[in-house]
């Protein structure tokens, strides 16, 4: 079934423990749409990039099947640019520098043959500008998953209930859902979420996994355990794009179903962060995919009858 | 099939953001002790106490099937203390007094009929003492399950490798896997440390769940996700006296059946946080242990099945 991305198309420069990039291309809606395409090749991509953004990472995206139609060009104007460095642990980074360029008056348009696509994802945005997106659909998604921050929270929580009360699932990480909330467990936290609208939450803990939520069941997925962490950027978006794609390529959004897709989702985010960038997400084979998942299988899984 | 528990029987005085206790009974040998008593009840205690330690908590430990006539009673003296502050994450605590009393000159005497258990599990305390429990032993156990701290990497490296060389299991937590290995990745602390001797290593992380590897393999179990966490102390202790317990009663050291060890050992340890010290774990029955690890089974077990 086809599938809507909205989000950031993005200039990232990383400093990691192992390294740094200059400008690399990446993006929220970028690592969702790569990780999407492995699973789907109807996706849709609304988004905005100055004209400083470079036609062979256009391309690259239309490699990977992503229908780019939706993505603006400002003539004059500059991509938005994020710069960050990790700490040693990983699990921290300090922000550098955000240039929001384009971002700032960014109107998404939905290009008229995506208004009705089954899946909408909603990569981290202005929360308005994910709203307007909604709105813009000419029927209701079968699905529609959204992601967000702590800034949005600091600067637009009103903004932003309003706009978490229109999705089926939310995905956000652990720190957020517990401000979010205001709870610092994440079971009570979960339930208070489940009460402002969305049927699903995801709570995401990096190298610690991810819980699925919904208002009877709790599903947790591991990360895998990896040798090095090259780089986090874009694993969350990376999980979130393996999500939504597992879904919308198997069209079943049964709570069983979103137990594989995690674990899917997670398959893909272990490749994301074994490479600076997008690099280790382009021209992954399926074997490839699979031989990640199998590892998935192997690490959680485990046979007991109980008696009673 | 028998099991040895060594370590440490004590008073602890906890402090959470729950509320806060006298002394009351703690100590790595009573939890070990009260969670292997849900699987096998041929357990024989080797630990000290002063003559200030009640009957009745001795009582209550011979009331779970444990064999106590391998506690000393040191009659004059005083029983090992601790107190402790946890902050308000849970994860992180400060020692506020530790007073050794009984502990400082302990030297372990296993009893003529607990020489020959099968399974032997050292609870954390000085590793030359540990070393001497094993040499007493009539016959190599089936199984030797070693938990340590940091505090003895500080202080004790040389003499804590020795022990560790001795060991089939060693369980230590992820900050002093990176410790003992000097490595970041738990992957390559894992494959460092199994250099040292042993032929497998749990390592636990809290909330985060447990990693047991060996050098082909690795899995991977989640804590349960709980409401509120009361009280973490002990929760480490009574982990792996589920492991050993399910171990010992099974009769099955393959690494098949450490995973379903290492499950209920994750069960008997979410009963452990839900009240301080050891209530929780005085007086459950089989169904409430089977309850908890159904909640693991359908919090973690999924069905994918790849077509390659």
């Amino acid at each position: 079934m086809s599938l809507l991305v909205v989000g950031t198309v993005a200039f990232d420069a990383i400093e990691t423990p192992f390294g740094k990039t200059d400008k690399i291309v990446g993006g929220a809606a970028t690592y969702i749409g790569l990780s999407a395409s492995y699973f789907t090749n109807k996706i849709n991509l609304v988004s905005v990039v100055g004209e400083d953004f470079p036609q062979e990472a256009i391309d690259m995206l239309k490699n990977h099947k992503i229908n780019t139609s939706g993505l603006q060009i400002k003539k004059g104007e500059k991509t938005f640019f994020w710069s960050g460095k990790y700490h040693n642990d990983m699990n921290t980074r300090d922000t550098l520098a955000t240039e929001l360029n384009v971002l700032m008056n960014f109107n998404p348009i939905v290009p008229e043959d995506a208004k009705n696509c089954d899946f909408l994802m909603l990569g981290n945005l202005m929360p308005a500008i994910q709203r307007q997106v909604v709105e813009q659909m000419s029927k209701r998604p079968k699905l529609i998953v959204m992601d967000t921050m702590n800034f949005w929270m600091d600067s637009a929580m009103d903004e932003l209930k309003k706009t978490i009360a229109m999705v089926d699932v939310l995905a956000i990480n652990d720190a957020e859902a517990r401000q979010l909330s205001g709870e610092y467990s994440l079971v009570k936290a979960a339930q208070k979420i489940l009460e402002m609208g969305p049927k699903y939450l995801i709570i995401k803990k990096g190298e610690h996994g991810a819980l699925l939520f919904n208002k009877q069941q709790v599903f947790f997925a591991p990360a895998l355990p990896l040798e090095d962490v090259f780089d986090p950027t874009g694993a969350g978006d990376t999980f979130a794009g393996g999500f939504i794609g597992y879904l919308a390529q198997t069209e079943d959004i049964s709570f069983e179903n979103m137990k594989r897709a995690i674990i899917f989702g997670s398959a893909m985010a272990s490749f994301c962060v074994e490479k600076f960038g997008t690099e280790k997400l382009i021209g992954l084979t399926q074997e490839q995919v699979d031989e990640r998942v199998q590892e998935f299988i192997d690490l959680v899984q485990f046979d007991i009858s109980l008696v009673s």
